[in-house]
């Protein structure tokens, strides 16, 4: 191409291609570090990975591109190409406003800050913690005004675009706030129905290898493609790789199995977007999944949504008698019970559909006054206390390990991210809703573990739409309006109270 | 530190540091390529990996260090820094001379090329792989030339440069030409005594978690350190990986456990080397492994020197047992009998010692006339079908994928590679001399499983000394002579003669 012929859209589409490229090399030396590393390689790995980071940060932030994205804006693109755009401002706003040193201070606090919680956790040294917090909050406090200024947004409001583009205090009010009104309730009901309920619970153990192959069967039956894809171990299972080869993770207890299968089922919902993303777009940034509240509708999805549907324990029971032998907890009704026992408890991990979004409004709650300056970290376990007694009923004074140090977020610096599994929980049901109004989601073809009529409609709606439009313009394509949290209370209603 | 201060050499060290974090990345995706990636994952993995070797690229070519390495001449520099100073030019000879272009065509085509003698090989399919071949080789050749123009060598010595920096075709003719005035003969008598030889041969299955086992517990008593490395599984064994995080794999095959074990225990003196490089100097250029005949020399001590040995198999004998059980074939003297069968074969990495460089001389002649472009990529099988029969007796006409298609090395690109295993061996041969005439090697002390005295040796002598000298200084100063031949065809005549 002769040099006069290439328009500064081609060389921003050129520049991120090269980002692509390394964010491959990332995602996949990031896996490897959960999952792979040696103990005592971390040292030479951060650094390695630090590097990487700040090469990532300069070839986003180079003068040429901000020319580029300015001339850019007088060429006449396809609707295709203005989405490119569109996201390519708005990662490079979001970017290129923080300065280098504190990108970098940042990385260095946040990989210390998660280095020492990993033993004070397990210590439950809240006050050592502290001081590591601490600067991770201060830094991410200035990160935070950047981007506001930049934005005309609030702190926490910066951040949350983070995660969910666009996404608004206002609207988070608005929607978390709403479950006051009806949750409690149905929190109390729920465990006062249950308490007379009969369940058996599966008798293990369980060996990790029966685990494993069922893990696989499970995830082959929902259309995962080993192809580009496989499945390991790590302490904390997530969804990593890049979407031409996706690596999801889980972890094996042979006390029990449904925290795997159904970890390993949460993480499918992910690796099926990453794996249905548009195939011939990527490399390009609207070809990049839309947010993580979206991301998160697709892992509930598949773990609560379908996981727990009354079809699906039908369908798996078999699958688990031939995995372990027959046992009375297999049966279909029992394993509903287990999968939609409400127990009030300290893990968000560990927490049941309805009594999770306690644990999200909590969490919420303390991390919008944190970045906002209103309160400091020193005042986090008394609100994380009150509002443990408050939803669940529950103390954890003096408990930080099982209270606000159980989570990895914010030692991470990841404030804002917390929301978006609640969303993620009421797209799901939205999601649903809508595949049930259109008669796509027949009982009879879950029944027989036919995921075909789903997933197209899920592939159509969400996977092949990757980021060409904004969020709240998926949302009203997918489902015909904006998200509408009805669904998702419809929802726990009728599987709870009825 | 103020401008002022930073010298030519800090930047050319610190450029050479942020190239040991990118090639860091490297190596921990090359491993994941071979060991762990998806079938179908490729393209993407190959693209990001040239992405990435054109930045590395980049980064020892851009003008800056041509200048830093002009500048740093005129310093006054310790011996260690003139090392590193030596060590910089040497490889910015061989960088800054290929066009970018180049670099990156030939990652491409590599990558393309391996991937497809994946399956080709398995389906005898040379004429497939032809074509794959002949653009690696057309791009090896373009690479060849830049690299033999500037240094004043032959298109082939610049490929062997790349491996064993300064070895010349005048001291390889003479060196492994050498072996044709006694190899012939040594082959031809070892299978005739061994005829009336009796041998028990080994009942399988050997199931692979006992193979696996095995291996690790050898790699502990060898001194592996696992704190910083790990055993997987790939096609072809290699020892990958970096310094601080050292990969190396093996295979199994469960009719037959001496290839994986002994397999390991070659890897192991790969790795053995690499963990025991200058902790304080990585990162610098003086701190890397001095070469490829070097780094051979280390695998071939563990597995052939030491790992053959009579009073080896006195060790190992006992930990056969507790892992498979009682066996005859497990007696000391018949497992030496077994590790040094000599038996002309097909298969470079299935030969014994004795017959080991007649497989090398028949590639060393190919790949010398093919970069040479004396001969074309379609010359090889008749090439290669006379080397067998002149040197092992052995027809391989029509049988490519034991024939020419068996080795990946010409598919990778790495032509100039297969010398070194050959000058490894001798190496080894005058390594474990040395350690006799010094006292080093006690027999009693191997018979114990305590090789402590052996890598203390091997760690004062080469390991340690990793690139702070060119490599004829560092065979002077561990053994006090030149590369000497006749140490290696000792061993071979005490080993198989007497």
């Amino acid at each position: 191409m002769s040099p006069d012929k290439t328009t500064p859209y081609d060389q921003l589409m050129a520049r991120w291609q090269q980002m692509h490229h390394f964010a491959h090399l990332q995602s996949i030396v990031s896996w490897d570090q959960a999952t792979m590393m040696p103990p005592q390689s971390n040292e030479a790995r951060a650094q390695a990975m630090a590097e990487l980071s700040s090469h990532l940060h300069a070839l986003i932030t180079a003068d040429d591109v901000s020319a580029w994205l300015k001339q850019a804006d007088a060429l006449p693109l396809s609707t295709e190409q203005a989405a490119n755009l569109r996201e390519m401002k708005r990662q490079w706003t979001a970017d290129h406003v923080l300065p280098p040193a504190l990108v970098r201070d940042k990385q260095l606090a946040t990989a210390r800050c998660e280095h020492a919680w990993r033993s004070q956790r397990a210590q439950n040294d809240w006050l050592g913690h502290v001081p590591f917090l601490k600067e991770v909050v201060n830094l991410t406090r200035q990160e935070a005004r950047h981007l506001a200024n930049i934005q005309g947004v609030t702190a926490y409001e910066a951040m949350l675009d983070r995660y969910e583009p666009g996404l608004r205090i206002a609207d988070l009010d608005q929607t978390l706030g709403a479950l006051q009104s009806w949750l409690p309730q149905l929190i109390r009901t729920s465990v006062a129905q249950q308490a007379s309920q009969a369940v058996v619970l599966p008798q293990g153990p369980f060996p990790v290898e029966q685990q494993k192959q069922l893990c696989l069967q499970i995830m082959e039956a929902l259309g995962f493609n080993f192809s580009t894809g496989r499945l390991d171990v790590s302490a904390h299972p997530f969804c990593g790789g890049v979407p031409e080869d996706v690596r999801i993770t889980t972890r094996f207890n042979t006390d029990e199995f449904l925290t795997s299968l159904y970890g390993t089922i949460h993480e499918t919902g992910h690796a099926l977007y990453e794996q249905n993303l548009p195939r011939d777009w990527l490399g390009q940034p609207v070809a990049q999944a839309r947010s993580m509240a979206i991301h998160e509708s697709q892992s509930l999805f598949f773990e609560i949504q379908l996981g727990a549907h009354s079809k699906f324990t039908e369908w798996l029971s078999p699958q688990l008698t031939a995995a372990f032998g027959e046992q009375a907890a297999f049966a279909p009704d029992n394993l509903r019970r287990l999968l939609t026992r409400v127990k009030p408890g300290l893990i968000r991990v560990d927490a049941d559909e309805v009594t999770y979004p306690a644990h999200i409004l909590i969490r919420y709650g303390i991390e919008k006054s944190l970045i906002e300056g209103e309160i400091e970290v020193e005042d986090i376990p008394g609100l994380w206390n009150e509002g443990m007694h408050q939803w669940l009923g529950l103390d954890t004074q003096g408990n930080f390990k099982d209270g606000p140090m159980q989570d990895i977020h914010w030692s991470l610096g990841a404030f804002g991210y917390f929301p978006c599994y609640t969303l993620g929980a009421m797209y799901a049901a939205q999601w649903f809703a809508c595949m049930q109004d259109q008669n796509v989601a027949h009982a009879s073809d879950v029944q027989r573990g036919d995921f075909k009529a789903i997933k197209t409609w899920l592939n159509s709606n969400i996977w092949s739409q990757a980021s060409f439009w904004p969020t709240h313009e998926l949302v009203r394509r997918a489902s015909g309006q904006a998200l509408n949290p009805s669904y998702y209370q419809k929802h726990l209603e009728n599987r709870y109270l009825l």
